[in-house]
């Protein structure tokens, strides 16, 4: 993707930036900080990711002058204002949590240090991309681990917007999904992509057989065909009969799945179609696909739940000023105050306490005003360092980014999902699977 | 916004297409129709949204040189497909529901004429368009009823990914959202902008009174302040005291709002601010609006539920091939006939009735084979047509697209929900406003 990002931006950004340049104030050092004050629906974990689209978006960030004339125009900043946009470049540091790390409740994923006005004005940028990311790879992840081991497909992206959901792809792979229907998720993002045909393709034709045929005329009898256009029974003979027993693959979109799914294979095995695989696509979330848990499944396609987040579209963080520095240029936290919207100010680093087995028992927040450095760990258990550094003076660490950096996100969640404890897995409501302890 | 659209779309349509190349079927003239089954949640009507940015991405969609370079390297299609893709662009027929009509289960959305290759290859654009931004549009619509005229602000750009925040702001605005602080929003679709300032902002001053001086010396007294950032009391009363008693408004984002509310309206008056407005933006969603009506509140901005569909992200809309000729080149209508998902083939019409009041009472849908024209209209009540040509040849009618098809649909919004029957307007979960028939 190309272009600027620099308007996908709150206006009151823009104008805090206006109004702090005006007294002063906007060159103060500041310490933001991006958290989710809770997990939604009752989940035992969530899952990171937007950091590698997010870092690759801050570095574009930036005014051209059709949008500084737009700015001008509608009068949103001052003109001295204007100046200092036209000259924007993002130049402060990031730390944060890992792509495709777990997350608990006030888990510092995100931090970013710069001048007030340089990091005040990616405070919508940072929370779109995570919000959405984590949302779509956090109901992701309860998918995959609930499918055990059987692969999933990511076939949402006409229930969500056309450009979100090639993030949603994306998240959802890092998340541990294995393809992708979106062929830009692919090209961008190098993810395997998969699909074959809709019931339109069988409509079109003069009869189901027809249709069958010009399918594997055109890519082999290793195929999937879709058998449930009229008659699934009916279906599967005119499949079996026109591919031959080395048939790739039945598809079902519609019928009750589990009954439908045992008919199906042993209609299978009875045409002598014994390696002939099945995969449903009905609306699928986690909990349908935990109930298929002993059907002769083989694959899944999952659509609308996975793109908008099984329930909870939107992951609930925020990213709140945390410490700037006063005039005599020590850092001092600072926090809201009001109800029911309380912050933990300063600064925070962060580490997962793991025991002998190598399974997470406590995430660990270590809060001080002071710079970055290494947490001081605790002996016994083992502890985890959770951040690293994302962006040194406004450039990214390439290896959190691009295709490399999806594939190394995929890889973390892998790895990091082996030390969550057994109750991380659980589908039922319930507390985050391990406690945040602030040190 | 500008690029090509080709790959905001599922492979399964290139390979359906590829397919069909061969055979030969791909030609076949066909009608697609996207609907919904139902409407989520129990709602009492939909609106419609997203057919402005369909039209345009639509006449966007070609293959360039990078992308078809793509499909060839990952073997997606056959080379001869790949001839045809570089040689597409749309020249079909559309027709539809007027951005911002109200719709019910069954309405003929769209319709796409075009060859099967053509026409399917739109599928999954047509489909992310019109379900995301139908779903946001929905939901703004019950706040905007229940807000009772007081203004409401699209503030969710920071819960969406960074680009559907976009069109979510437009989706708000066309369903009688006022305003939003999405920038690129402004900036492409000409809808009001506004914002003032965050808690970073008090944050980042020594004090509150200095963050309140610093806005108001950039901005006026006019300004809103936000005044929650530690003690709304003391907030309120540094307000006014900085800003004086002609300050435009302040916004609380926090606490007990109807209660907050009251206390905030007496102490501004007492303090000679009887002018000053207060506006209100935690977590709002339609249930809250509503409670808030008899609250002496100005204005509302809402965030997260308006740009998540308030609980319902997708608007669980379908595009099913309907129709198609023959070799004979007669129309023959199709539907998919297997479980729980069966389709009413055909081409639609579509018209409102409307009683001596104007009220609506049914929506109809005229169910044929033949081209399009005019349905007929039984005598009695009005019948109100409910489709326009969206597209001639696979050019847009320029009257539904841009800044101007946006205002164009916003005015028709408006003025459908007057004829639409006073059980339209229940939050509470029920059937359909007005039933919808066949005929």
């Amino acid at each position: 993707m190309t272009g600027s990002a620099a308007l996908f931006t709150d206006r009151y950004e823009l104008t805090m930036v206006d109004a702090a340049l005006l007294d002063g104030t906007a060159h103060r050092e500041s310490l933001f900080e991006g958290f989710a004050r809770s997990l939604p629906g009752g989940r035992r974990y969530g899952v990171v990711a937007g950091t590698g689209r997010l870092l690759e978006l801050i570095e574009r960030f930036r005014f051209d002058d059709a949008e500084l004339e737009w700015l001008r125009a509608n009068e949103v900043v001052r003109p001295a204002t204007l100046d200092w946009l036209a000259d924007y470049r993002f130049h402060g540091d990031v730390w944060g949590y890992r792509e495709g790390e777990a997350y608990f409740p006030g888990s510092p994923l995100i931090t970013v240090q710069a001048t007030f006005a340089e990091a005040v004005m990616l405070e919508t940028l940072v929370l779109s991309t995570l919000n959405f990311d984590s949302s779509v790879a956090s109901a992701a992840a309860r998918m995959v681990s609930v499918a055990l081991g059987r692969p999933i497909a990511e076939m949402g992206s006409r229930r969500t917007n056309e450009r979100s959901a090639v993030a949603a792809a994306r998240a959802a792979y890092i998340a541990g999904f294995d393809a992708t229907s979106n062929l830009e998720a692919g090209r961008t993002w190098g993810i395997p992509t998969m699909g074959t045909a809709a019931h339109a393709f069988t409509l079109l034709h003069d009869s189901e057989e027809a249709a069958f045929r010009a399918q594997v005329a055109a890519f082999g009898p290793k195929t999937t065909l879709l058998v449930d256009t009229y008659d699934i029974e009916r279906g599967v003979e005119t499949a079996v009969r026109v591919a031959g027993p080395e048939l790739g693959a039945v598809r079902i979109d519609s019928g009750d799945l589990p009954t439908v799914v045992v008919a199906v294979r042993e209609q299978l095995d009875a045409l002598g179609a014994v390696n002939t695989k099945i995969t449903v696509t009905s609306d699928l979330d986690e909990y349908t696909i935990a109930a298929m848990s002993g059907s002769p499944v083989d694959s899944y396609g999952v659509g609308t739940s996975v793109v908008t987040g099984s329930g909870h579209p939107a992951a609930g963080m925020v990213y709140k000023l945390v410490a700037r520095r006063d005039d005599a240029g020590e850092w001092v936290s600072v926090a809201k105050a009001s109800a029911s919207k309380v912050s933990v100010g300063g600064r925070k680093n962060a580490a997962r306490r793991l025991d002998s087995t190598r399974t997470a028992r406590e995430e660990l927040v270590f809060v001080g005003d002071g710079p970055e450095g290494e947490p001081e760990f605790e002996s016994g258990d083992r502890l985890r360092p959770l951040m690293v550094q994302l962006m040194v003076d406004g450039e990214p660490d390439a290896s959190y980014t691009g295709v490399a950096g999806t594939q190394a996100a995929r890889a973390h969640r892998a790895e990091v999902m082996q030390e969550l404890p057994i109750e991380a897995f659980r589908l039922a409501r319930g507390e985050p699977a391990i406690p945040t302890t602030y040190r």
